[in-house]
């Protein structure tokens, strides 16, 4: 259905963006611009974190008018933890992007990602926003990927096309996010445009499932870090009547945004700190789709686990001990694990057959697929994770050897 | 009150050790045994886990009767995930045990320590456990305490004395545990032994009260490994009367045993992998003591507060983060940060003050001393935690610079 055809979001109908550096970083670009050449609605999602950074409080007041325009983002600084004064400038970064593109304050989203604790350098902003407005372009978003990064190694960038009435549609988005251990503590941002005409409300649940299914997927226990937010901005530019929930239309359309962030989220595992294989992990047999989640979760969380899958060692032992400690229904006897279509662990129990080597020889590749059957019931759930190399690794890698 | 006297568990009148290398690791001491030479009271907590491992299960049925004499307990294989052969495997370690010392099996608790979902090499402990009887011996426990190891890179003992009405009692220790990240997740072993006089019901009461300010000060949650367990024996061959709850010596007697764990606990800490730096986190201002020490497990937890410890970077924005997802009430313009008596941050705000490098160079020493005031009530809790060095942390760490 959805077809992948690269870009990000200035690759959407009556989309631009911009990334410039600014002198937030000590180098490289650090600003990104994102706008919607006509009026939008918004779906937005943000930190569940107490410590919410001042953008993400801005933010939040734009989104809850269903309605914005554009996002303006920062690299280098939270601007997190700094009080009334970085509340006065998150809301400055919103008036100097609505100068530039003559719009309202209230209809751009502000976002910022790095240091927590630091006040923003406004001067380098108000001299940085208005070129960024200046440099504003369709088609390539590479840019604005770019200066969204932190401890990434890559620009993360997507689109997908979906022909709906003979129409095409066009999803495409931008993210940053790297993090290994915890991906929930460091910022995760995602940026989303289509030219699809839907509501806020329906955008809006679209995005949360889509997110579930994604971002979610791929951390610990949700939105954790000061900063994470994920927008989505729908301006109608493919020139087709609203998607009504409930139709083929929306459903199509919820599909490919799922698809979308899906993308960014596994490039955003990909670029894991230091990692070496990319591992989809499948729960099945669990008491709910929820259980199989936080059973998918817990494992891809634990240290050991990804060390292990970095030292190539089939050490399923540490699986059942993270599974052991979850808070979900769960049987030790009843647990069967898989690495591929390969049985590594039945019955909760060591196998007496000499399953090492195979299993071993799969660990090997990039490509790492994990099954976990808790034996319980009909839930189900993927999660992506990456393994933890380096020097702390060794030590845990070379464990049993 | 409590003196270090060193030594460790065959320090205590009536109680010998022996250590030796029966080939379940490849090199090196991998079996002990600690026995009492008298009756002795036993008290025991094990992990949580639901995947308990076949020790932990032998070792649980001897712990409720009250009585034990001795501890078998191997390195290298952690019999978990064994299903019923591995029990049987675990029972039988107990009778070796007991036909060594002349004893009932179920006077014998056991433990084992190492890689899970592996089978027991049972011919060499057929072998290997009578030798540990005909090598036991008083005094010294370092080949006890080396035989348990298994990533730890030195052997933890300790040993306090304490006066009751004139005379020495003795409490005395050996432990293994080096898990960095999620010590929880890497098993702990701790063994202990006294000459006081102490019945099995208030020996569990000062043992559980003595976990809760020392092994469970540096874990995450709990005893979460498959096989964590800290073993109690009292034997009173002091010659003083059964001490009794909320009498003097009994008060005594727990806070010696408390300093004993402690003292453990700490080492453990010290022998985190790769480790550079012993951080010692006192949380005030709390709710109450229990939040107090959920706040201190969330902050030491905490892979991105570790990383810039190592780092020698004083990003407090990291902790207020870690806080803001922490189970507990939290107020974020409340909290204040101390580094030493310095403070770093006020009011869950950056300080406009050039407070960086007294900071700095306070991160610069091997014992570091946080403090977090949550500024609501007089809860408290201390939890002691060690830095996340190495090559992932070298990206964390240069984060900001």
């Amino acid at each position: 259905m959805a077809r992948l055809v690269g870009g990000g979001w200035a690759l959407v109908r009556g989309m631009r963006t911009a990334g410039v550096a600014c002198g937030v970083k000590k180098q490289g670009l650090d600003l990104a611009l994102l706008v919607s050449d006509r009026p939008a609605s918004v779906a937005a999602m943000f930190t569940r974190n107490r410590v919410a950074a001042a953008p993400v409080v801005v933010s939040r007041e734009v989104a809850r008018t269903g309605r914005a325009r554009a996002i303006i983002a920062n690299s280098g600084n939270a601007n997190a933890c700094t009080g009334e004064r970085g509340l006065r400038d998150a809301r400055e970064m919103a008036c100097l992007a609505a100068a530039a593109l003559r719009l309202e304050a209230r209809e751009v989203l502000v976002a910022s990602t790095g240091v927590i604790g630091a006040f923003l350098p406004m001067e380098r902003l108000r001299s940085g926003i208005p070129e960024a407005g200046r440099a504003l372009g369709a088609g390539d978003s590479r840019a604005a990927a770019q200066a969204i990064m932190t401890t990434d190694t890559f620009a993360k960038e997507t689109a997908v096309e979906i022909i709906l009435d003979g129409c095409p549609v066009t999803i495409g988005g931008i993210a940053k996010g790297a993090g290994m251990i915890h991906p929930d503590m460091a910022t995760m941002l995602a940026f989303l445009a289509t030219d699809a005409d839907v509501a806020a409300e329906p955008l809006q649940q679209a995005l949360r499932a889509a997110v579930e299914d994604s971002f979610h997927a791929i951390t610990i226990d949700g939105d954790t870090s000061t900063n994470d937010s994920v927008v989505c901005l729908a301006n109608g530019a493919a020139g087709l009547p609203p998607l009504q929930p409930g139709s083929e239309g929306y459903a199509a359309f919820a599909a490919a945004l799922r698809e979308c962030c899906v993308q960014l989220a596994q490039q955003i595992v990909r670029d894991g700190e230091g990692a070496t294989k990319f591992v989809t992990l499948r729960v099945v047999g669990a008491a709910s789709d929820a259980e199989a989640r936080i059973a998918g979760r817990a494992v891809a969380c634990s240290t050991l686990v990804k060390t292990a899958l970095f030292g190539g060692d089939p050490n399923w032992g540490r699986i059942i001990a993270a599974l052991g400690v979850a808070p979900i229904q769960f049987e030790p006897q009843r647990v069967s694990i898989y690495l591929g279509d390969h049985c590594i662990a039945a019955n909760g129990c060591a196998l007496e057959s000499d399953w090492e080597p195979p299993a071993a020889a799969l660990l090997k590749k990039r490509d790492v697929h994990l099954r976990i059957d808790l034996g319980l019931g009909r839930g189900e759930a993927t999660v992506w994770t990456s393994d933890l190399s380096e020097e702390y690794v060794r030590i845990n890698a070379a464990y049993r050897s």
